[in-house]
Parts: structure tokens; C-alpha cells; sequence
């Protein structure tokens, strides 16, 4: 092969774009060959637009089955995600998945083992994995520039979205449509970029939805979470949709000094020495590490949903690692799913969590939803 | 009387301190009448520095009778302060009490009833309430600058205290010497604070104190607590001793915007028009309400331990208010005790307080270090 024949599934907004770079030529070693979605109207104005070079279907079953692609970009709503790609997977295609991965972990772990029984290339459109300022972020932590994390805070609640927005789509902030709110919607970047940049998943959380915090939805939209790690450290996270202006401030604090990621900008407050060290040497009671505070430089924007295409593409076609494997996907789902189970059980909740009783308790919420609602 | 005559029970620091501002006259219509401690050598320096112009007593129970004194400034550990206060109010005394208030709030109600009953002057050196910064912060809030607060984050892991502090004292970082860690020690000004600036006590908490972490200390002095509010608001508190360097920011998001305190400054995000007021009438799914960035103006540094005296030697005199009354103490103390309480019960405390419960509780880390310790 030295062309990837891609199929995307869903030509709403994230579909349309990726489409768009595809057939301007941008990724290097791909062309869009088919296109599906369940809207005829959607499926004229691709015929419209492209012409015979792109094929249409109206289900992506009989696209993953037409010999007409090598992989597909899943690009349909939250929910169909795993249950598309398993069966992509079953068709011998390749996978790039929107995120979030899916719901529900469940459906996701079912999505992760499909994907490592298939020998296919499985990767997740976590385009924030390409921003120099998080790529910057891992690498200082996992040389260990900054020491071992002992307390992370992010808040990043400056994704403001009015009572107008919500209305804007019946499935919009729903149980059944979207599954979820800020958690599902706004924060899957963020969610992953915790754990990717620290290279930390938590062992435990204790979290603290609101639901429908100045605003008629019914599920969440301000959230405060609070992780606990294997190594001690302990984190939190604070999220919502209704504050204006929002903050988007995550601040890192290890045993050589302090990283905080602010307005774009990265700024390093670095020990001269290890506080653990200078700590057992240290005989004056008020005396503390000398510090330097500086900018670390960041260069470049990234290229975002491009860069992710590619470099899927690149794995197809000769085998690059991937930025952001698929596997992985299940790790900020995971967080998100442990801080909706913690308010809904109001108790602590370990990771990984009880994948059953998080779907049960969705259940619980779609039910209360249509029966309260429709 | 157009004199107060003051006694300083405890020269240590503190006391020492307060007491060298007395002598100097920087306190209109105040002297320094009298001290006590009872550490024989402190009462030698005390007489060769002052001389007759001030008694020394051996005991505060024999000050407090001595009738050389209309008021005290208690200057004692933590959990002498109800005890001493309580009996100068017995003999007519006015009363201005060291921060903490004491370490349990059942201690501290019984002080506040005492002063009740009394009809003394009874203050208590909040003398942070005299930083323009904070009193600026209360103003902007209690006008209605902010509008209705919806969240708050206080970052306060500046107190770097090195083992070599815990070490400079055996009652230091014990339950039994002084009651706690990083709450009861380094963080009554912010607790203080964060109710008295807001106008804000939590409905509940939940909290997450480490003890001794990356110390050999047996309190605690690493924690993260949540707050949720009567109006739907909630709060973050992180606090901690062991991170260098540390963080003091302190974000108040309303309905008109967003407060942050940090490095001595404080900038205000100012919606033109309120976030609720904008989501009701707002049509584009995607909009948000104008906002003014602009730094608030604060001017001059307050008088601080002195201001706070003055302001009590007033309302002796004069009848001024109090800008620190000490029945006020009870509250930051109460947020320090639920956040122990909370860890230690691995739960929700309602606020107020079950007192008797937190009683309970601090006696068994008191028995406990005794048996392990001693």
C-alpha cells in the first residue's frame, strides 16, 4: 500500500473538517475515498461537493464492507464510537476514533480488544497531544526535570457554553444523547492530558458533579474532583461551563519546583537543589530551596487534527509510532467515568473502576430522563 | 479611663513582638502595663529591658488579680487561649486573643460565652483583616462587584516549614502541643480570610489531610478540602508545608466575573453584564458575555499586629468596632476542625460542627501519639 483510502463516519462538524484537509492533500500518503452518514442531505452536498471521487453510503456498514477503504475516521456521536470500530475492525479496516472513545468504559475495553485482536492501527483524535505546550509539559516531567509530582490542580472551567447552546440540539447534554456533560463533551482533551503529560493515573477519586448548575440540562456542568496516586501525590481537578470569563490554569508541583500552564505560556519555578534534599540537610527552621523562575519556550501551534491523521496515516503505511494510540483512549474516559460514579455513589471510587456498575447507574439516569422528560 | 493598661500573657515571639510596639507608645492610649510567663528567665529580660515601668507575674491567674490591668493580649499556645481568656473575663478584663482562637471549637464557644457575658471588649488579631488586599476583596464582594459567588480556589502551599522546624520545638507538630498542622499553625489568617472577605461559610465540607507527608511529623500537613455553600457555590482549599516553592492564588468566580489573588495583586475579569442575566437573553450558541480585564488599585500595607490593637484599645475607649471581634475566631477554627474531622470520619462534616465528636476524635490522635511516641 502507499495510499490510505479513508472512509469517515459522520460528516457533522469534526467529520466535514477532517474531510476538507483530506481533500485539499494535506495528509500525505492519504486521499478520502468514501464518506457515510445516515442523512441523506449530508450524503448530496459531499456528491455535490467531491463528485464521483468520493464515494457515499448511507450506512457505515456497507462502507466498511465495500472494499472501497484501507481505515476509517469514526466521527458519529459519542455512543457509536466502539460499537462502529469493533465492527471496522471486523472488515480488516484501520481505525482513527473521535474522542471521546466511548460512554462507558465498558464499551470502550470491548473496542480496545477488538482493536488488539484485528493487528490493525488504532489510534484516538487526541489532537491536544500535538500542542508544544503539553508535549513540552510530558517531556519535562518524564525526564525528570521537575522531580517526582507531589500535587496537581487544574481548573480549567473556561469552556462556557449558554442555556442557548443547549438548545441548540435536542441530544445536546442529555443521558441517552450525549451521555454526559462538561466530562463527555468539553473536558476529554484535559482528561487525557493529565494523565499523559504526568504520566499518572490515579488509585483512587472522590468527586463532586453539579447537574444543571445555572442551566436546564440535566446532566453535569461544574465539576470539582480530587485524585489520589500511587505515589502519594494528590491532584485536583475543577471544571464547568457556566463561569465567565473561565480560567484554564494547571499547575504542577513536584520535588524540584513548579510548573504552571497559564494564558498559553509555560512557566518552570526550579529548585536548585531537590526539596527532598535539601530538606535533610536544611538546619535552618526558616530557611527553603533557592529557587529560579523562568519561561520554558514553547514553539509552534502543532497541527492538531492534521498531525493526528497523519501520523495514523504514517502508521499505516510504515509503521511510526502512534501519538495517541486508541488503547488510550479508555484512560480520560475512565477518569470521567470515576468522577460521575463518586457523586452518584457519593463515595470514594478506585480505578479502575467497577465498569458494570458505572453502566447501570448511566441506565438509571437515561430511565429517570426519558420518564421524566418525553 | 483615657489609658488602657495592657498585660502580655506569653513572651514569646509574639507576645515579645506586641509588646515592643507598647513600650514604643505606637498605640494611642495604650501601655504596656504588665506580662507574665511562666518562664522565670523570660521575666529577668522582661525587667532588665522595661524596668518598673512594667509588673511581671509569674502566673496570669496572678496578673489578671493583680488589678495593674484593664485588658490582656493573650500571647499563649493555642490551647490556653479559652482557658486564659475565660478567667480574665472572670475578673473583668478586656480581652484581645492570639490567633488560632484555640484548637476545638467547643473550647472556643465556652470562651465566646464567657465574653458574652461579660460585656468586655473581647478582639481577637485577625490582623491579616488589615491587608488591603483582602479588605479591597470583602468590599468588591459585600457591594456587589462580583455578584453572587458560584466558586472559589485558594491555593495556600507557601508555609514551607523544613524538617529542621519541626525539630526546633518538642511540643512543635503534636497533637497534644499545639492540636494540629498546617490548619491550626500556619493557616488561620486564610481561613480567617476565605469566610470573613466572602461573607461565606460552607453548608458542608469534605477534606483530605495528610499527615506527615514527606515529614516526620505526626499532624497534619498536606490537605485539600471542598466546600459547598448555601446559594450552590462551591470551594477549594489546598494547603500544605512541604512544596517549594509554593502557591498563594486565590480565584473568586461570580456572576459578574472573576477575582484572583496572587503575587500582592489583585485582577478583576469584570462582565459588563451579569453571566446570568447574558445566558437568559443570549441567543448565539457560542457567545459570551463582554469582559474588562483591569487590575484593582490597592494602596498602602496596613498596620497589621499594631492596627489590630489599636482598633481593641478604640473600642475600650471609644467604643469603635471591632475590626477583628473575637467571637469571630470560632469560624476559621471551625474550618479547620471539619477538615479533620472530615479525614478522620472519611466523610461529610455538616457544618456546624458535632463538636463534642471532634473532641473525641482530637483525644484519641493525643492518646495515640502518647502511646506510640512517649
Amino acid at each position: 500500500m502507499n495510499k490510505v483510502r479513508i472512509g469517515i463516519v459522520g460528516l457533522g462538524n469534526m467529520g466535514t473538517g477532517h474531510a476538507n484537509y483530506l481533500i485539499e492533500g494535506q495528509v500525505k500518503g492519504a486521499e478520502l475515498a468514501a464518506v457515510s452518514d445516515i442523512r441523506p442531505e449530508r450524503l448530496k452536498l459531499a456528491q455535490e461537493q467531491w463528485g464521483d471521487n468520493v464515494r457515499t453510503f448511507e450506512s457505515p456498514e456497507a462502507m466498511f464492507r465495500s472494499g472501497a477503504i484501507d481505515g476509517v475516521l469514526l466521527c458519529t456521536p459519542h455512543y457509536e464510537h466502539p460499537l462502529q470500530a469493533i465492527d471496522a475492525f471486523s472488515c480488516g479496516l484501520h481505525v482513527l476514533v473521535e474522542k471521546p472513545a466511548g460512554v462507558y468504559t465498558r464499551q470502550v475495553r470491548e473496542m480496545n480488544e477488538a482493536a488488539a485482536g484485528s493487528g490493525k492501527v488504532y489510534g484516538i483524535m487526541y489532537n491536544q497531544r500535538t500542542n508544544p505546550l503539553y508535549m513540552k509539559l510530558r517531556g519535562l516531567i518524564s525526564s525528570g526535570e521537575l522531580g517526582e509530582i507531589r500535587r496537581m490542580n487544574w481548573i480549567i472551567t473556561n469552556w462556557y457554553r449558554s442555556q442557548s447552546y443547549y438548545n441548540s440540539g435536542g441530544w445536546r447534554a442529555t443521558w441517552a444523547g450525549e451521555g454526559g456533560g462538561v466530562l463527555i463533551n468539553q473536558d476529554p482533551h484535559q482528561l487525557d492530558l493529565w494523565q499523559w503529560a504526568t504520566g499518572l493515573m490515579p488509585t483512587r477519586i472522590r468527586a463532586f458533579c453539579s447537574f444543571g448548575k445555572h442551566r436546564d440540562i440535566e446532566v453535569e456542568n461544574d465539576v470539582t474532583a480530587y485524585a489520589e496516586y500511587e505515589n502519594g501525590a494528590t491532584g485536583v481537578f475543577v471544571t464547568s461551563t457556566h463561569e465567565s470569563p473561565g480560567t484554564n490554569r494547571f499547575e504542577i508541583s513536584g520535588n524540584r519546583g513548579k510548573i504552571v500552564i497559564e494564558d498559553d505560556k509555560m512557566t518552570f519555578w526550579r529548585l536548585r537543589q531537590p526539596e527532598s534534599e535539601f530538606n535533610r540537610t536544611n538546619t535552618n527552621a526558616f530557611a527553603q530551596p533557592e529557587c529560579w523562575k523562568f519561561e520554558i519556550p514553547v514553539s509552534g501551534g502543532g497541527a492538531q487534527h492534521m498531525e493526528i491523521t497523519q501520523n495514523w496515516t504514517n502508521a499505516i503505511l510504515h509503521g511510526t509510532p502512534l501519538i495517541a494510540p486508541g488503547e488510550e483512549g479508555i484512560k480520560g474516559l475512565t477518569l470521567s467515568n470515576a468522577m460521575l460514579l463518586s457523586t452518584w455513589t457519593d463515595g470514594w471510587v478506585d480505578l479502575p473502576i467497577d465498569e458494570n456498575l458505572f453502566y447501570d447507574k448511566l441506565q438509571e439516569q437515561i430511565e429517570r430522563s426519558a420518564n421524566s422528560k418525553r
